[in-house]
This record gives C-alpha cells, sequence and structure tokens, in this order.
C-alpha cells in the first residue's frame, strides 16, 4: 500500500516511506520496525509549509515506538527485539557545551530533527515515523520500559518530553502549586507529570467542560480563565505555570497568577506573542521563558519515572489511512489527546 | 521662595514643599534636611499623570541626599548630622514574606512610594524630596558613605539601585559577559556596576556616539544594534542583559543575544511590549524579566560598595526653579545622565 492518505500535503502521490526512513545501518545505528507513531501538530505545520517549504517528500512523524530488528556492530545498549523510542532529534554534534550537558536539542551547531532536517550527515534530508521501519545512531535511541503500553507511549516522545523537561529545569517540586494553561497533547501530559510530581495542579482553561476532563487526568482544580474573579483569587499564587496554548494570545492575565519570582514556560506557541506587559514581569520580578522537548538523558529519565509510575497518554489510535482525517480533526482539538498511527495499518505496503 | 517653577504640573501655584514632607516626627522616625534630589523620569512619569491622575498637590522626588536634622526616640542607627538618603520607598507592611526576605519593593500588601503614594500610615498621601526637609522611618533611611561626592550619589537612590540589583539577583561575575541596552540615567550606572563587579562589559545602542560615552564610562566594547551584522556576531554570546530603554521597542534582536538558559531583564519600560518571539525564547530556554528598584538591605549594600569602589553617577547640578526646563530635556535625553537638584535654591521659601 501506498501512502495516499497523507500525498496532499507531500506533493508526491506514490511515497513509499520505508525506502526513504530505511537507509544504510552503519556500526552505530539501531534499526527499527516501526509498531507506533503519534501525530505531533509539528507534522501538520511542516507538510503544510507554516514553518517554511519543506523538502517534499515529507515523512512525517517524531513520536516513534517500535522494536529493535537490527544493530550495526559497535552499537551496545540495544538488542534486537527490545522495545525502543525515537523522539524529535537523530543527531546532534556531539562536541558542543549543550551536547556535553546532555541538553542536544539546543545543540550550538544544529540538532537534526528526525524528519525535513536537510543536514544529516547520513545523505541530507531525514525522514520520520510515518513509515514501518527506521534506521537511527543508538546516541538517539531510547529505551521504552516493556510495563506501559507502547502504543500511548508514542506521544512521550515529543508531548511528553516538552512538558516534563521544563517541569524539572524549573525544579517543581511537592507541595508546589503548578497551573497548566491549555488542555491538549501538551497539557494533559503535563497535568499527569506535575501531578506525579506531587504538585497541586491547576488546571487553567477557557472550558469548565475542559477542566472536568483535567480532573479525571489528576488535576486538584480548576481555573477558568474567562472568570475575572477566579483569576483576581489566584492573583499572585503560583510557583510555576506551564502554558501548552499553541497560537499567539494574550499572556498576561496568566503572568498575573505568578508569585514573586516564578515563571511562566511557554512550550506551544512558537510564535511572536502581541503583548507581554513588562510591568507585570517588573512588578514581582517575574520571568516568561521558553523550553524545547528534552535532551536524550532527561528523555530516558521521564521514560524511566513513566515506567515506574505507569504514566501514559491518553491516545486515540488511527490507521495511516485516516491520517489526513486526523489532522483536519487536530487542528479543532477534536481529538483526547493524542492521535497514535497503528503501524500495522501500512504493512501491506 | 514659592515653587511655582512645577507648579504647571501640580495644578497649585503656592506650593510650600517642606509643609507637605515634614511631618510629625514619631518615636521610629528620622527628620532629614535634604541637600540633593535626583531628577527620575518617574517623577515627570506622575505628575503629567501617565500612571493615572495623581494625588495633586505632589511633590516628586525619591533620589534624596541630606543630614539627619533631628531622630526619633527609638531610632537606634542614626544621630544628627548623619549623611543619608532616602530612595522611592518610605513604608512597607514588615510582615509579609517579601518583607521578612528584605524585599519591601515587592511587599505583598503594597509598598508604600516617597511620593504621591494615598496609603502611609503617617497621614495619607507622602510627598517626596522636592523639598528641604522630609520625615522617614528609621527603616527606610539608607547611610550614604562620607567617601562620596553627595550630589552624585542621589541618583543611586533609585537608578542606581534598579540597576545593581538585577545585576546581583542574577549573579553577574566576574567574566560574564554583560550587555547593557540604552544609555541613560540607568544604563550609565549599570555600565559603572557591571565594570565594578568584574563582568566584560559591552554597551547596546543604536548610537555610536553614545558607545564612545560608554567607554569612558568604564564599558569594554560597543554593539551598534542598528547593525546587523554586528548584532549576529554577537548571536546567543551573552551572559546575561539589562535592558534600561524607557519605552516600548522590538526586543526580540536583544533576545537573540543571549546564550542558553540566559535571561534578559527590563527595568525601563514599563508598558505592554508590542512583540516578544516566544520562538526566541523555545530555543535556548531563554528568559525574559522584570526588576523593580531592590530592597533595603540590597540598597545599602550597593551604596557600601559605592563607597568602597568611588562609584557615583554622572550629574548635572540644576536649581530648583529650573525643574520645568530639565523635565523637557529629560524626555529628550538630553543630560548625561541625570539632573540633581540642589537644595540650597530652595531655602529662601
Amino acid at each position: 500500500m501506498k501512502t495516499k492518505a497523507f500525498a496532499a500535503f507531500n506533493e508526491v502521490d506514490d511515497l513509499i516511506p520505508h525506502e526513504l526512513t530505511r537507509r544504510v545501518l552503519t556500526a552505530e545505528d539501531v534499526a527499527i520496525d516501526i509498531l507506533y507513531c503519534g501525530v505531533c501538530h509539528s507534522d501538520l505545520h511542516t507538510v503544510k509549509g507554516d514553518w517554511g517549504k519543506p523538502s517534499y517528500p515529507v515523512v512525517p512523524g517524531h513520536e516513534i515506538i517500535g522494536r529493535v530488528s537490527a544493530v550495526g556492530a559497535d552499537v551496545t545498549s540495544y538488542k534486537v527485539g527490545d522495545l525502543v523510542g525515537v523522539g524529535c532529534m537523530v543527531e546532534s554534534c556531539q562536541h558542543c557545551h549543550s551536547c556535553d550537558e546532555g541538553l542536544e536539542q539546543y545543540c550550538e551547531n544544529g540538532m537534526i530533527g528526525t524528519y525535513n532536517s536537510t543536514k544529516s550527515k547520513h545523505g541530507g534530508v531525514t525522514y520520520g515515523g510515518y513509515s514501518t521501519a527506521i534506521v537511527v545512531e543508538e546516541k538517539f535511541v531510547l529505551r521504552v520500559p516493556e510495563t506501559i503500553d507502547a502504543a500511548a507511549a508514542a506521544p512521550l516522545l515529543c508531548a511528553g518530553i516538552t512538558t516534563w523537561s521544563p517541569l524539572r529545569h524549573w525544579n517543581v517540586k511537592a507541595g508546589d502549586k503548578v497551573g497548566i494553561v491549555g488542555l491538549g497533547g501538551l497539557g494533559h501530559m503535563g497535568v499527569k507529570f506535575a501531578k506525579a510530581m506531587g504538585a497541586h495542579v491547576v488546571m487553567i482553561t477557557t472550558s469548565i467542560e475542559k477542566g472536568e476532563d483535567a480532573k479525571k487526568l489528576g488535576a486538584d482544580e480548576v481555573l477558568v480563565s474567562k472568570d475575572a474573579d477566579q483569576m483576581k483569587a489566584h492573583r499572585s499564587s503560583f510557583d510555576f505555570l506551564l502554558n501548552t496554548i499553541p497560537v499567539d494570545h494574550d499572556v498576561n492575565p496568566y503572568l498575573n497568577l505568578l508569585k514573586l519570582d516564578k515563571t511562566m514556560v511557554m512550550v506551544g506557541a512558537i510564535e511572536p506573542l502581541s503583548s507581554v506587559h513588562s510591568g507585570l514581569l517588573i512588578g514581582k520580578r517575574r520571568n516568561i521563558a521558553g523550553s524545547l522537548i528534552g535532551g536524550i538523558k532527561e528523555t530516558q529519565e521521564m521514560l524511566d519515572f513513566c515506567g515506574e509510575h505507569q504514566i501514559v497518554s491518553e491516545v486515540e489510535m488511527i490507521n495511516m489511512d485516516t491520517i489526513n482525517e486526523a489532522y483536519v480533526r487536530m487542528q479543532k482539538s477534536d481529538v483526547k489527546y493524542r492521535f497514535v498511527i497503528d503501524m500495522a495499518s501500512l504493512k501491506g505496503e
């Protein structure tokens, strides 16, 4: 079966993904039979060209779960049959300050994304997880605990680590009052992680319904951001805010919720924010920051933590040939909370 | 002499300032004969009503230097004749978390500004330093080293502490590459302090001329922000940025100068910033923060440091009756770098 399903975005109609993703196995590489791949907003942004003209054909997908099918001669950490994952990166320079610190996502020479990166040392463009197989350097392969549902683990590789990393970096701890702004693929993982870290988790949302959903996921409290009285009652009371809203919005009402010296971290909207009131920063020495996915070391720590605490994403399984429909629904936030492609549906290719 | 000079702003033409500022001396108070008072942008914003209708008449001024003329029964730290200063605050609750931490400027119950605050426990509105005398609680009086020029020390009480506090709080240290954005009352103090702390100080300015001036003040290097090549060459290289530009501007080119995990602190513009590109925060886990003056403890530390390192502001002395002219020039940045009123010029009142 050819993947006409997303051909509209790829400007090709006879793409056989694994012919691209199954590159030659070098001594440092791990070959993976892909079982599942999560569907991230980035996939759609990329194939639509929102972030610049892509290198068509694009094989999206950076929330990859599979089993090792072969290993290169120098691979020591994995063997055939291991359950593994691949996230948003597949290469980095390995010698800059960021790489030395295990922060490959901030590689000073530019990390190589799992798909649509044009500078891979293995031959130019990279191709991602909407495929039945992929070859990735050992350093960028993660071990996935056998104790959690493999399909539901897929979104941990992007949505998971994107929320885990800032919660850890800003040292969220038991008893902290943590606000998760927005409930989608990222936000629902933020709720689960912050709760598992022992925080008092407040879901901050425009929708009472989403608030109820968040409570089922573990949120202790709901703050409806449209309710001025509620917002006033929570003013200057939060130790940390994780803002997962994926588009520009007025961040000022949220800034006003932070205590002295505390931080709101942006992980959703990757665009100019149309207003940040400097007075809200100055008046309480507040911070706004951003955070990008996470390093390989911390991604492994997150997966181990998920194994220990039985944490996975909430997913809706789809077949490969419904991807375009899934994209349309994703844009309407009509998914709780992440689509995952069952790659068995592509096996016939 | 009555102070008709700034009557236009005060809607009164027969103001005798000390009748307002010389309130009754309580047991905890220090009475001060004012020698000098710096002229801050806040003075003008307040009297013009930029920050809401003021409680006219306004006696501005929160960069006050004087000598103690009397002390209340319970005052232990000061005696008649001591050289002292008063900054932007004259009261705070003294029992909230911020006050406990010596961060009275962030008092959770609202600090009382030196002028135009309407909630002073001593009788409503506060009146500031454009006067010959003032009475202030001992806790908010600072000791000024006798070894530095008293007139040039006045701006330390606002412009000084506003730049000192973030440089200290964000732990600027020897060898750090520190950018001071904007060269005015605040910026010139930022250059002096960062240099004295051992940093490699880069003056970031639109004007080559200002760059030359900054070098005379101690800057090691000048980065002309209009020069795209220079900005590119300095990308991701700064450990800290202190942004002193007093109005909204495009902060994104400056954000791009920060290294991974580093912070730009806003101390000038107290208004909505029209664009902050979230992608610039996310891509290097950068931060934007704000900072408000400084606490009493750290203000004293700054003054002691200034005594030790012979640091004062660059000032232009004026008489009280030229204040309106000074305001006009200040708005055009036509001052190097702070006007200070010689209060001897008001003694005839």
